[in-house]
């Protein structure tokens, strides 16, 4: 039988992409590999920014400077993007999939902006746009929503999707540290970025649950914002606390059906009961809770990052799309539901963890519930903690609309008797919920 | 557009089989599964025993009793099996194989003893044979291995298949109660059947496990037996000592490459460290752990079992066989890997716990150590209660050949001094091996 032969480009020769060509140039996985493309891959080009930089294992021959060039390649099969961001990435992706070829991608930020125009437009040149790792590295859900799941409808899928939070956040639990400590040993160890913003403010898993949702519900994936709040705000007494009640607190990806035809989408710390799978998910790891309306809960739990985890992604999409260029097919995208609504996340309901400092004086705590009581927020729980003139109150709150809880912060803040809110953050309720 | 009509034969009517003809026939889920076939799915027939019991949401006007008919229908395209067993079962498929239907079949009995030869029938006649609900319930776990691994190489692959075990073995590490005890509960319950041998002696693990390792590594599904222990020997006073040692006790299937061509697969009791992500899969949960060379470590959780959630799993097969029907394809099966040889159980090394009551006199640890010595099994760790006349000596070796193990136990059991082996089960080693 003659072995098809296809033609893969790879733009960005860092630890993916590097990890990536050595996968598809080892003699020992040669013939799985063939077996799995039914047919025989070359690498026939790398365009990186400098072309004399030592990267092991990468052919210096293959090596260009000039990405517009590789994507354009007449012979070209597959374009594999792994340089990130918005451009020049789009050019090269969309210069690709404008000429049929098929494109794989890491790119969540690019995905999250414009993935519903760039799936479109490889639908109608007869190309697939693949991008399993832009979500939880090495861990392969975009598949399984793609396809096992694609006949159930699914409730909520929680994630998480960021290792430097999960790192800093499993680092403050585990050694009860504070955040800005945690952050810089994080850094040194170069697991954090000098500017950490993308991870801290939850921008990074923000892009991921627009990924996940767009493929768990058909959401749109043209850069909307989501709603959206970091980890600088928590706190090694808010870890304790959560610890001493029964949960972790972890960055959590989110996006649920609300009613019929609503979709809420959110990233933010949570704390999460000690005996949910999520709970277990430390350091570096990435985990996605998936609930089905029949399945039932599911979870896959895999390295979030690294370059070998996050070139096995993109190997398993690189061996898809060959397979499907051979048969002549391409995937459909996913499918837009024009009826979905976002929600505003101030309408969703959440039981909340509510951290004040006040004055320990007679009459504070009447003060401070009857503003609850005002705003229909109803108290479940209640520890106080005196230090000399202060105390510190730390409520958990039945559901309450967020909108609600916020109004609530925002009049306790103004109390004389108050000196700072600390924390709301809101409550994971139930082990499989 | 004219969407084309795939008309589905069902063989088994039970919770699974119903609740399939449920979801297929759901109005609210129409469109998302003439999405995802890209056609109309249509049940044909519905074959059953007893034609006059009541099965909610399943039309009477479709069953009939006359199976081998309905899987030889002119105009089938897909026949989903879910009777289990290897005879008729097997009749069906061949039937329906022979004929260029696709299979769907949830039958991992079935699928141990004649997988590969199954799989053959179906490639020779155009036709696709799936079986993801043979293994994990609702866990889409068999397509991840097909698809998005397909060009890892995996190490190893260690499931929490069984979801009577696991309930057993739960509640016996959280309530502290004796195997008898709680089998019998969980008998009561309906989660183990009166003669519960088929789960509790690990037959229903090790089948999983040959399908796990068929298309993680290759090897045949030709009903070669594997080595292969039950839970039935695992006391109260074990799961003690493993919480103490940081350990819990769960059911493995395990398959794992031994050097170049070597595989091992078992089912086996083994003692998983606290911090290990298997070691929180409770109750009726299944998991699936999975280690590849560049993927690292991977894990699926879900629902091993239920009608619904195992149903799901059987309708992302047939919307597959749907897909691939529409577009006149068919997947190439699990290719067995002709070099790899299995190593038996008895070479495999591993850490052990071993516990012994003894007379408590002097010298009887000096001669039980001695024997240990002899048989080159290293001790790392030695508990000793006393208990009156007696005393139990609770051991954790080093990593040691199972043969020498083995052979160290009954030479262990002769000693005048030793009134019985009461545990001899094996420690999984390492919080992410």
């Amino acid at each position: 039988m003659n072995t098809p032969k296809i033609r893969v480009g790879v733009i960005g020769a860092g630890f993916v992409g590097s990890a990536l060509v050595q996968l598809l140039g080892d003699e020992s996985r040669h013939i799985a590999l063939v077996d799995a493309a039914t047919a025989s891959l070359e690498v026939v080009g790398v365009a990186v920014r400098d072309i004399d930089k030592d990267r092991p294992g990468v052919d210096k021959e293959l090596l260009t400077t000039d990405a517009v060039a590789l994507a354009s390649r007449e012979d070209l099969d597959i374009l594999v993007e792994l340089v990130g961001g918005i451009e020049p990435a789009r050019t090269y992706i969309e210069t690709a999939l404008r000429r049929g070829v098929s494109v794989v991608t890491a790119n969540k930020a690019l995905m999250a902006a414009h993935g519903t125009s760039l799936s479109r437009l490889a639908h109608e040149n007869g190309a697939d746009l693949l991008y399993e790792a832009s979500v939880g590295g090495g861990i392969p859900i975009l598949r399984a929503l793609r396809t096992s799941l694609a006949g159930e409808r699914i409730e909520r899928v929680m994630g998480i999707v960021n290792g430097t939070t999960n790192f800093i956040l499993s680092k403050m639990t585990s050694e009860g540290s504070d955040y800005g400590v945690v952050l810089a040993e994080a850094q040194a160890l170069g697991y954090a970025e000098a500017d950490p913003s993308a991870d801290v403010d939850a921008f990074d898993a923000a892009a991921k649950v627009q990924v996940l949702s767009s493929l768990a519900f058909g959401t749109e994936l043209n850069g909307e914002e989501i709603s959206r709040e970091g980890i600088t705000g928590v706190r090694s007494i808010d870890v304790d606390f959560a610890r001493r009640a029964g949960y972790v607190i972890k960055l959590l990806g989110v996006a649920e059906r609300v009613g019929e035809h609503g979709i809420s989408r959110r990233a933010h710390p949570a704390l999460v009961p000690v005996d949910h799978p999520l709970a277990s998910v430390h350091g570096a790891m990435n985990a996605v809770f998936v609930e089905g309306a029949k399945s039932g809960p599911l979870m896959w739990l895999g390295q979030g990052a690294g370059g070998e985890p996050t070139a096995t992604a993109v190997l398993g999409d690189v061996l898809h799309a060959a397979r499907n260029r051979v048969s002549g097919r391409h995937d459909v995208p996913f499918s837009v539901d024009d009826r979905l609504e976002s929600v505003p996340a101030g309408e969703i309901a959440s039981v909340f963890y509510i951290s004040l400092d006040v004055m320990d004086e007679p009459g504070v705590l009447a003060s401070v519930a009857s503003i609850f009581g005002a705003h229909g927020v109803s108290i479940q729980s209640m520890e106080q903690s005196g230090f000399g003139d202060e105390a510190r109150l730390s409520f958990v709150t039945h559901a309450a609309r967020t909108d609600n809880v916020r109004s609530t912060i925002d009049e306790l803040a103004k109390l004389d008797s108050v000196d700072s809110v600390g924390a709301c953050f809101r409550v994971i309720d139930g082990g499989a919920k």
